[in-house]
């Protein structure tokens, strides 16, 4: 057997069903549309650091595990924003996640990484505390060839499209060498996305500096409502030239509408210079998706939407360490009447589509699968951080199928800094598909070729086509 | 094999002991204690109408999907109030459901209309974009045999009960002429259900005029809350009369209580003529449960509860096509404080019973089962719209049984007017606890006999049994 | 086979993989860190008296779906607090279980019932209406012999240690009697647990007196703030003299900080008379989870927090019988905010620990996976009271794993008043765990070896470090 069985249901008839589907998915291109990849990994194509700095800092998922266990993030590498020290040793970091692996029995973590060594480096060993130092040997030795390199392993992970998420500010000189390099661009392999939540959200501190920022970048007078929206809308274009289909918002709520266009530029105009409430900052929050809503009409830039997260949760991570190192929590989140006023002035609209996403599984039934399927405009995300695990797109696709059938979900997404880990995400995603889509097969409820022809819509086709990608 | 393994675990072992629990079952006749289905259909006994206009415009979860993919309902014929045109051609509309069938891959609309198809109507042409005009032949060639009128199609389905919904404005003539033929009235065939919604919802467009009408109906002053009170209980005696065990509401939220008698009657008689603002209307609702209550201890109708519905949220589909053409989304559904007051007052009372519905899944373990396991006058409704797949009736199942039981659960109810698929539908959810039981079974929890007893039980004695049918 | 099958999955590998990993926990001791016990069972070793008020009498997951379905508990002999009569004749109530011993089909009572009979009674007769005399007088009959006494059972029950749990008003006599005999005090097999409930929640009635009492059994001053806490700081002392290890706070909310020390203290001191409101009870609760949480930072004690009941919702049997006979129900539960205060002070302080349980299972993914998964203090306690079903252990397994793993749940409690059910409420978790990670392991997810040395851990390891016992 050259496709092994891995995640596959453990029922012989429904495992062999499994087996066939996948063999339908398996091979076809990766769909990257929502990622949190440097850019400049591309660009640069440079050799990538040692393991630890490749595998253990920046991920996030393996650092919190270890700090839940009560080893901080400063002995994991993680740079300190507080003038403290963080182990620069990349053997000792290594190390300490080996020496606890035990912790991640059970996760996507330790499903992503055992793959990510065994398929794309091609290392046998089985890690743990004993073989610590020879996967590190093995790992690091593989990173020094060449055909280990960025871009060589762009095109070994199969990959038609990977984008990046990037500000409004940021000067897009990455997605401008991969463009050069015949990387980037319209229709390129690396294409950014647009998140303006830096420029959106009043309170995140330095709001006030990024606006003044985004006036100097595109010469507009962002210090009137009106110079900002020309502001945004500008980058908007400009982010399409780098190749951007879609723009990204991660707001603590799902909050649309609820103010006039008078309304929003008196609130702006006040307190540009700072001093927004916590209530008029959401407020203008859900105020600006209705804008990004209306500019997608012209500019055809998919909105993607992805609420629920309570940021900086743990202030002791956040003082030390800062934003996205682990520190966010969920909350319950309200879908229904949150997008009412966004569905019912876009929600119809050919030109507007907008992805959902949660991280609250305790609306699949009940809110996003009925407003996904009773909008033309809405799509359901894939689920996503803290709803990675096989386990949870399982609950998914039991869940949200019924009302919103699958061709009203966007296919799934890899939400993802880790590069190397890519193509085992989507390998994973697929293989639950095939044994969900198989076990339908097995109680007759849809034909294998229906399955077969399913499996690759969600696989390639759907996000595809929903993400305007490609 | 005559039975076929539809729906069945794949699991041999488990498989084998559902198919027999099945046997048990299947045979049993249909109770359908709630349901949608138009009385006048057997009230007039006529053929149905083409195929179209049986399986599609009627049908919101059909015409909901369509929709989310971008076919508005007025080509699917679904009548427009706007003034707007719609589609007549019923072959064309019959096309566009057989172009769009991968939509409903995996859903319960798929299920429900692949075995009415096959099993109701001989039909086995796979449906598809290719045979979509030779399943409408086929179909229109059997809707047009005697054997396929609705009396004959219900002594098929083996439908021993089948109860309709009709607002207390309803002149009753359909279950009128359903008794002089011997079909309807008290323990007949066709029987009504007490849905006062329209007479209690002061939101509800025109409800001054609707209370009116219903003084006139009565003869009660019903300007004055002791009319209205003596109107509504008047109302339900002619329905006990035409049948009726059971009263129906569907309101926004579960409340109940919260109002002395002096206190509604000063609310009613002050708004009686309009202007009620919606906390009042809320106040309201919640209230006449209280009452509904009260006089169900005389009458004996049993309370069906559903509440949850954010209705009309779609505002595009409700101003061209009007209510309850698939426009309505779910909410979060509080119980536990909601259902208090009216189980404190009345829970306990052998006379009074409610069942409780939900929309709501996450509040299975928390709420709904505690609550039926813990008051002798509450069970707990089947699953129902946007919950009705076999995963959800198994979720279902699996998270409620642990606290209610089986016994404290009221067994299927189809909640339908697809009068077609009624037998479909309580097949698939004795096909699911026939799975459920299997389970137990093969996990050496249940005895193959008790098992057995158990699905009869669901089936069949239970819902006769809590509806007060038969 | 010595080991039989019950609760693994019914497909043949998994279930072989299962029935493998189960050895490896059968066998090991039982720790039982959190339980209700009677303390008193154990000082005096009587022995048990008659079935009925073995088994039903006390069981209030009994009596609450007998009254579900109109079996009052009086009829059960469930002592009243209103002068009103119960049922006295043991062999009348026992008839009336078995009578209706159907009801239970599905539920962990009837599984933690019918494998007490089997496994600590050696009873093979099948339990029902038919054999109610004969089981009661089996029972009768193994109750009378010596080798049934509690700690004769303690012994072949493999109990390691147990916990029980009293006021702080207790005067522990029947642990000093253990203590005594060998049995009890610090490191011992029979320890206290430090619940201090009815002194911090000022909405409890008598909290006044309470407050008084506490003084004079340690003779602070409770009527200021300062002597309430140091009378409370004074009986952690002797409770951990007595054994215990662990403190259990039972609030409606999971509600934390929100007050400095000098508004508690005022207060405290305003009210201390009588006469909080609920908003001053609610903050009360929550202010004081910080001080005891401040408290444990020197003594020790693993705080315990179980919050989320709405405490005597059936206020008939709360009339009639008094609290804690099965008239709580659970409400929707909050905690990623309702934690921070409490995480933000002490989540990352080696000292203290925190073991958070729930009866809301929509919380799993959303909230308690990802605080558990991110703080070292936190861990989550086993699912609980309404969630002690086979199927609610497996979706807890299914829904924290992911962002949790196995190292930072708590391990199995059992949460009972009824010993002889103990061993078995353990065997269950066991076998659950068992399902779940053969489930992993045939996936190919896990390593056989990995999965053995965790199912190893949760039954035993775990719990015995995390509630630092034994």
């Amino acid at each position: 057997m050259t496709v092994d069985d891995l995640l596959f249901p453990a029922e012989a008839r429904t495992r062999a069903i499994a087996r066939e589907l996948y063999t339908h998915a398996r091979n076809l291109p990766l769909i990257s549309p929502h990622g949190h990849v440097d850019p400049g990994i591309l660009a640069d194509d440079a050799p990538f650091p040692d393991p630890a700095r490749l595998i253990v800092v920046p991920d996030h998922y393996v650092t919190r595990m270890l700090l839940s266990q009560g080893i901080p993030p400063s002995e994991l590498g993680v740079p300190r924003i507080d003038g403290g020290e963080s182990e620069t040793d990349p053997r000792l970091i290594w190390r300490r996640l080996a020496e606890n692996w035990h912790l991640f029995r059970g996760t996507p973590s330790r499903l992503w990484l055992e793959q990510t060594f065994r398929t794309v480096f091609g290392i046998e060993t089985p890690f743990n505390g004993q073989t610590a130092d020879r996967v590190y040997d093995e790992l690091a030795a593989k990173l020094a060839e060449p055909q280990y390199r960025p871009r060589a392993l762009f095109q070994r992970f199969n990959l038609e499209v990977l984008a990046t998420t990037e500000s409004p500010l940021d000067d897009l000189s990455r997605h401008a060498k991969l463009a050069a390099d015949g990387w980037g661009g319209p229709g390129g392999r690396v294409i950014t996305t647009f998140r303006p939540d830096d420029l959106v959200d009043m309170d995140w501190p330095g709001w006030p500096d990024r606006v003044v920022k985004l006036g100097e970048i595109t010469g507009q007078d962002t210090a009137t409502y009106e110079g900002f929206l020309h502001a945004l809308a500008q980058r908007r274009r400009d982010f399409i030239a780098a190749g951007a289909t879609c723009s990204d918002h991660g707001h603590p709520t799902a909050a649309t509408g609820g103010m006039t266009a008078a309304e929003a530029k008196s609130l702006f105009e006040r307190v540009v210079h700072g001093g927004a409430t916590a209530a008029e900052a959401e407020a203008f929050r859900a105020h600006m998706l209705m804008e990004f809503a209306r500019m997608s009409l012209d500019d055809g830039l998919v909105m993607q939407l992805h609420p629920g997260s309570s940021r900086n949760h743990n202030a002791t991570l956040f003082r030390t360490h800062g934003r996205d190192v682990g520190g966010d929590i969920p909350v319950a989140t309200e879908y229904t009447n949150a997008l009412r006023p966004l569905l019912e002035e876009f929600g119809h609209d050919p030109r507007f589509r907008v992805v959902v996403y949660t991280l609250d599984e305790y609306t699949f039934s009940r809110e996003l699968a009925p407003l996904a399927g009773g909008y033309p405009a809405m799509f359901i995300g894939a689920p996503w951080w803290f709803l990675d695990a096989p386990e949870a797109l399982r609950r998914w696709r039991e869940a949200v199928t019924e009302t919103a059938g699958f061709y009203n979900t966007a296919g799934f997404v890899d939400d993802t800094r880790a590069y190397c880990s890519i193509p085992v995400r989507h390998d994973v995603a697929r293989r639950v598909d095939a044994g969900f889509l198989a076990r339908l097969v097995a109680e007759h409820r849809l034909g294998l070729d229906e399955a077969a022809e399913t499996i690759a819509d969600l696989a390639y086709h759907l996000p595809k086509k929903i993400f305007r990608v490609g």
